[in-house]
This record gives structure tokens, sequence and C-alpha cells, in this order.
């Protein structure tokens, strides 16, 4: 069945990634805190970190294959304020050999709750942005992220 | 009831405005189209239009009440390149004073369908940072852009 | 003589050319202002107009060439605010058929004096990143910007 | 005599600072490399580094002091790719109680001699933009980067 399929999916989550990110002027703007649209930069950087940025600079050389953003539904509840070090946190799952889908939150030092949250789905695609399946290096390399390996 | 009253909100619709946006260097990757965090960019510059870049100067210095991005809901069609010059396409309704929902789009040079759309929610807030309701003048303001007025 | 060659050239400069530009919330940072590297974004924006995106588009895409800022000396003699409408102010000179050199400055609404003022030198290169003279067609296209045309 | 005066600050330099930076999908261009406005960024995180952030922000909260960049004068040699992990040189020297002169160079990986070099000027200012002198706080604070001190 179509939902247990899903529900399995979505319970096969990596473990979380943690990854920094100062706030510099350039992030802010003149109402005082960090310009909404940087938190998708924020979200990319810490993807970027959980893949490998040397992995993607090879697989757009070499198999002509990147991440393209299908999706982002973000909620911002609080602001992030010039200095802050926030802490990207980053979990995903494999929806198929063509899509992942990332929950990734953004808290501030000592917060009791996230600052943002968002959930980003990233398709595989050619050169010609067409939909194209990862390779199964990508794949092989990206499973050993998960504890029971992942199933596709 | 809760639905009908949410129905008859989301039908008082403004009108569709239309803002032009030329894509320069600077809003492409090394992936040859437009960064998707930049989408967010074009919606803001639209709204600030439909609103008024003067009328949210004012309302920032004098009454201390600006806009804050609660919720944005982004899908990626396609990808927008160097040299395009976009339409902006935005209409939104008034869920409270407090609140407002955009619908926006972005639509290439002859498309058929928009590249990008998105749902995007507003809060007012103060320069503490707490949700506060929208200024009379501002109101009545925008309330020029609806052809039979809003009923808040 | 080396110098009054020099010299002549920075006297053939073209017309000055008008480009607008809106202060938008994401051009300005927490100090209230203009964060300053967005300024050099608007200088380019500007010279894309001067040769035309279009051009520039099928130069890259025709002939593989582009052009780089090599660079960029700038002056910031004043804050640009939220909601300005600057006007970008952009003369240009051939200094040969690699390089060409811009004086670019940036004026708020009613100023006595520009707020911003930048020289800047841009070459020609190919999609090797050498240096490459720029294409007959191209030289024919910008040479319309000069009265009394150039002479490389 | 000034002259003398001059050379004297002039070797009166800090120590150079490191900081790594790396080059994510939001720093390059559809050329391949990276925007060459995001070079000045990368220069004020790494400033921002050697003053340290909370310092600038207490500066600001506390005094209603910051800085801003005067002038800016980069050279570009080379270009930056997607996943390179640079090296931002940092040294600076005091011209008076008002104004330091950056000097800051960005280096590749392997490389043998810098992809971008340049001089920076910052002045201080208050909030209404005015030249104001350094807190006799900031001063100290600086001044332990330099191994003889510094004397204003």
């Amino acid at each position: 069945m179509q939902n247990n399929s899903q529900s399995s999916k979505e319970m096969n989550y990596s473990p979380t990634f943690n990854f920094p990110v100062q706030i510099y002027y350039e992030d802010t703007d003149f109402s005082g805190v960090v310009y909404h649209p940087n938190f998708l930069k924020y979200f990319e950087r810490a993807r970027e970190h959980v893949i490998g940025a040397d992995i993607l600079a090879s697989l757009w050389d070499e198999y002509g294959l990147g991440f393209a953003v299908y999706r982002s539904d973000m909620l911002c509840h609080d602001g992030v304020e010039f200095a802050d070090i926030i802490d990207v946190r980053t979990r995903f799952y494999f929806e198929s050999k063509y899509r992942t889908v990332w929950q990734q939150e953004i808290w501030r030092p000592n917060a009791k709750k996230p600052a943002v949250t968002a959930s980003i789905e990233m398709i595989c695609m050619n050169k010609k942005r067409q939909l194209a399946p990862m390779s199964p290096e990508l794949l092989e390399h990206l499973s050993q992220s998960f504890p029971t390996g992942i199933n596709l």
C-alpha cells in the first residue's frame, strides 16, 4: 500500500547532522535580524556538508548530475541576530532514486525551540534539467549515513 | 463556521499585480540557472511594490511596524536563466489585521505555465518582534486594492 | 608616447548612461544602510544594461566569451537607505580590444554629490579564463555608443 | 614629516590572520566561478573574526559605534571555484583613532600566488553616520594583536 510504503520511508531517516553558521553583516537587513531568504542558504550549506562538496563537484563534472530544490516549505518562528552562531540541524530520507526529503531546523544559542523549521524536497537532474536517477556511487555514499542502509 | 469564514476570505483576493524582474549575473549559480533562494527576493520586491516602499519605510519609522515572513511554501517547476525578464504575478488577501496571505508566481517569457509558485504568509510586528495589528492608515491604503474593500 | 596615448583614450569616453535601482530589504544590513558589496552589484547591472543582457548571453553561448572584473576601486562617501531609488551613472572607454575601463557613480535622490564612486576595469575572457579579444561584432555594437567611434 | 609618519604606520602591521571560507552554490554565478562582489563579503567576514563579532555587536549596542568601508581597492587575478576552501589572509594597521587600513588576500588551495588582493579602509562611525573615534576599550582590545602595541 502506498501509505505504508510512504510511512516506512519517513521512518527511515538519517541521523541528525549539526552544522554551525555564524551570522555576519551580510546576513541581516535593516530590521535588525536575518533576511529570510538567507535561511535557505544556510540549509543548503548544511546539506552540502552532509553530502560532501567534493562529491557534489565531481557528480556535476563527471556525471553531469546535480540536485535542485523542487519544494521548500519554511516556517520562521523567531528572528536570528547578528553575531549569533546558529546550529543547523539536518536529517533526510530517500523518497526514491530521484528524490530526497530533508527536515532542517535552525537553533539559536541556548534556545528551547527552533527559530526556523523547513521541509525541503531535492530532485536529481542532468544538465538539460531533466529528472535523472542518482548514480550508484552517490547512493552508496549517501547510504553510509543510514545505520540500516537504504532500500530503493 | 471556520471553513466558510476561511473560504470567504480566500475568495476576496486582490487583483493580480505584475512586476518585471531582469535576471543578472548575481542571480545565477554555476549550474547555469537562478539560485533558488533568490526567488524569495523577487517575491519580496514584488510585494514591496504592491504595498509601496515609501509606505513601508514610514510604517517602520513612524509606527515602528514592519512585516515579517512567517511561512513560505515554494515550488520550483522550471529553471530561470540569465537575461530572462520574468513576470512576477502577485495577489493577496487579508487573513486578519495581523496577517496577509500572498499567492505569487514567476513566469518566464512566453511560458505556458509558471516556473515558480509560492504561498507566503506575512505577519505584522513591532520593533520588539511582537505580533501587532496593522495601522488603520495601512489597512485603508491596502484596502484600495480590493474592488469590494476588506472586512476584518 | 605612452602618456599621450593613455590620455587620448581617457578623453574618448562614452556618453553617461543613467540606470535607476530601487533599494529593497535585501540590499540593507542591520546598520540601516546598504551593505557595501551590493554597490558592486548595482554597477554590474548598469554595465549589463549598457552592453545589453541579450548581447552578453549570446556572446557567452556563441563565442564562449565573457567579461570579468579585473579591478574595482570603490569609494563610499555616504550611506544609501531602504526605499531610495538611486541613479547609477556610467561611462566607459576602451583601453584595448581586451579591456574596458568604467567610471561609475551612485547618486541618491536630490543629492549634490555622489554617494559612491568607482573605477572598474573589465577584461574579456574565454571559457578557460584566458584573456581573449572582444569579437568584432561586440566591438561594432559597443562603438555605436561613441559619437566619434573607437580606434583600437 | 608626513611621509615618515605614514611609512612608520604602514610598517606597524598586525600579524597576518588566516580565515578559511568554503565556496558554496550561493557564491558562484553561471560563468562557473565566484561572483566578484562576494569577495568583499569574505574579506568582511575575516575582519569580523579579527575584531570579534561579539565585540562588534556590543560596540553597536552600547556605544552606538560601527565600522564602515570607506574605500575598497580589489584586484581579481584568478577565478575561485565551487567547493574550494579558500584561505583569507588579513593584516591591518591603524591610520588614526578613526581609521584602519586592511591588506587582505584570497588564496586557493595549493596556489602559488593569491587569487584576489585588496586594500580596504575602514572608518569608525556613530549611528548618525558621523566620523567618530574608536572607544578606548576597542583600541585596547585591538592593540593586543600588535606585538609592540599601537601609538595613536
